[in-house]
């Protein structure tokens, strides 16, 4: 399985922007690569979330050109037996710990072929306990985009990990989903998916009940609202998202990551 | 009107860069044109303020080459009939929502050329209600980068959107104006012209009065205050600020956006 | 002592994000060099604080290819009589106020060659008196990155501002160092080398006192302790860490920069 990598690399991590972590990886990979660029996916991953990290990665690496090389450090492992994986799919790498960070993007792609990340040639001269990042996942990811082969890296795993992944629970009266992620505009993000919505239209009298508010259609735009008012809109990654227009959701329904979202039909 | 693009694109959005949105649009970009050099701006435009980042692009656009395409997402109207349009002045593109975004840059430039962003060949294939940056503007921006004429995105338009600019206010005892932007530092930006304080220079007993803090000089530089005292200086954008040697002015002074700032002449 | 520049400027500053500050020092490097790749390093520096800045720097740049071009502009002294400097060692060149930001690197390094930035044809036309990040900084950074000598800037200075700087306090019974850093995580980062830590191995009854905590033996790796336990450990510039598995060692044992950390020995 060849894969041509690109000259890009992103990054996810949660060491925010605040220090100088995230620079001292760009440091390392174009002190191998200059020709490198690297894109931040994001850095304000919440400490240790890798479930957030899984989440957001598999959203976002679709959109990147063919043979880009992701590397998602969210480590709470780091420096302890744990191992450091790269994974490559058909349009993609990726390079992470083994921790349960690509747990969607295994579910969803077929054709995976994954390595332990072995060889100490490719890494940092020195290896610390406690930043990978810049030791080991930076320079293996700036090798890669040289066109080193992953075969060089370590053996093929067959089972990196995977984390459990909650789905809706349905009945007859009801749909129970939960909120995934909310974004920096206070949107709630469910894994209610467009399709489950789809199989109620026409029935009557639903009913989506998110905190205190309830919303009975799905707006198309969130201005058709009015100003702070509670709507549910398809998201741009086709999943139920309670919004308000040009207020925060979050915040006005006091709702919170992991709370409860649901369709009532009567 | 030619005007070659450059490989140069910035960003500019109230996405801010904790999800994953930003990245996603550099990732549709760069894989329309791998070539192309994307710089942020800023991503920390209050949520749904147009006014705000009407403000900080007219201040930014002119430090960056010619032929540089801005793409500025401040979007309360995603999804709705509002327009998209590209917008070319002599040194720059921009590529926005219409919703008033380029107001001083529209005032500005004498020879502007807008056109409404209609041809979906220009968008990724399937567009969301909700995320227009990724699945419009950014897509838009990297074909003109590769140096699709502005004419085929659409029809020219002869008014886009502006947005009410409040001036200050004159009389012969006071010119009355007020915050417009606080920085990070707590910097109270205002509307006030060097040139309206120029007006001034010789007239004896002229106040700048900013909350409490009354002041009799400009300053040349913020260290020729105490530390901790509030100081009137010229900015490097050629407007009056207020700000506190080593302090934050909007904190110390209970100052914010839209809050009158004073020149007394007694 | 020549350094042929790399392509890549790298920033530190203390304007933070939400502006479009650091957008346009990006520009103004792009339109003298097209071709230059710019690297944030960080721009969340707490303002005015030159300490934090060198420190950061000194930790970062040794991880960037030979030549990079460091801009680091924390400059409370902005339009006073305070010089610019471009130092050039053996491997990188700075560019920075003269205000003690580089101590570190200037005690470090041996072959040290540093100017006064004064030729004013390596700035923009017109020089603000608060924003000579824009205005000289990342201009003579650009023109550096094209292969301008340095000493085209200016003329050599020998004695560029030192800060003072605290080294820790050895008795019979106690090291005592502090805290000089807190990252994103809550980690404390101390003063206290490895190299003291190496000298006290293998001696009874040693206990590291943070606050609250006390801790008898160094980690290996993060995970190693319970989640929620304070633990000590080498981080990854070979200091001594007090960190909490999974948690925030600085808002859990209440600890600030400068704090007190001690290396009791009974």
């Amino acid at each position: 399985m060849d894969l041509a990598p690109s000259h890009i690399i992103t990054l996810m991590t949660d060491f925010g922007t605040s220090d100088h972590y995230v620079g001292i990886m760009k440091g390392v990979a174009l002190n191998i690569n200059p020709q490198v660029q690297i894109v931040d996916i994001t850095h304000a991953i919440p400490p240790q979330d890798v479930h957030a990290a899984a989440l957001l990665i598999d959203s976002a690496y679709r959109y990147f050109p063919t043979g880009t090389i992701h590397v998602v450090v969210v480590d709470p492992g780091v420096g302890s037996e744990r191992r450091a994986i790269v994974c490559q799919t058909e349009t993609a790498y990726f390079v992470c710990p083994d921790n349960g960070i690509l747990t969607h993007i295994l579910r969803d792609e077929e054709r995976i072929h994954t390595v332990a990340v072995e060889n100490s040639a490719y890494f940092l001269p020195q290896v610390s306990n406690t930043f990978h990042g810049r030791d080991i996942f930076a320079p293996v990811a700036a090798h890669l985009s040289r066109g080193e082969p992953i075969g060089q890296l370590g053996s093929p795993i067959a089972h990196p990990v995977l984390l459990p992944v909650s789905s809706p629970q349905m009945t007859d009266e009801a749909v129970i989903g939960h909120v995934i992620w909310i974004d920096s505009f206070g949107n709630l993000v469910t894994n209610l998916s467009h399709e489950i919505l789809e199989g109620l239209e026409g029935r009557n009298g639903v009913v989506i009940r998110a905190g205190t508010a309830e919303i009975d259609h799905l707006n198309h735009s969130y201005a058709e609202s009015a100003v702070g008012e509670a709507l549910a809109i398809i998201d741009s990654f086709n999943r139920l998202e309670i919004s308000i227009n040009q207020g925060n959701a979050a915040q006005t329904l006091g709702l919170k990551r992991g709370d409860t979202i649901t369709i009532c039909m009567p």
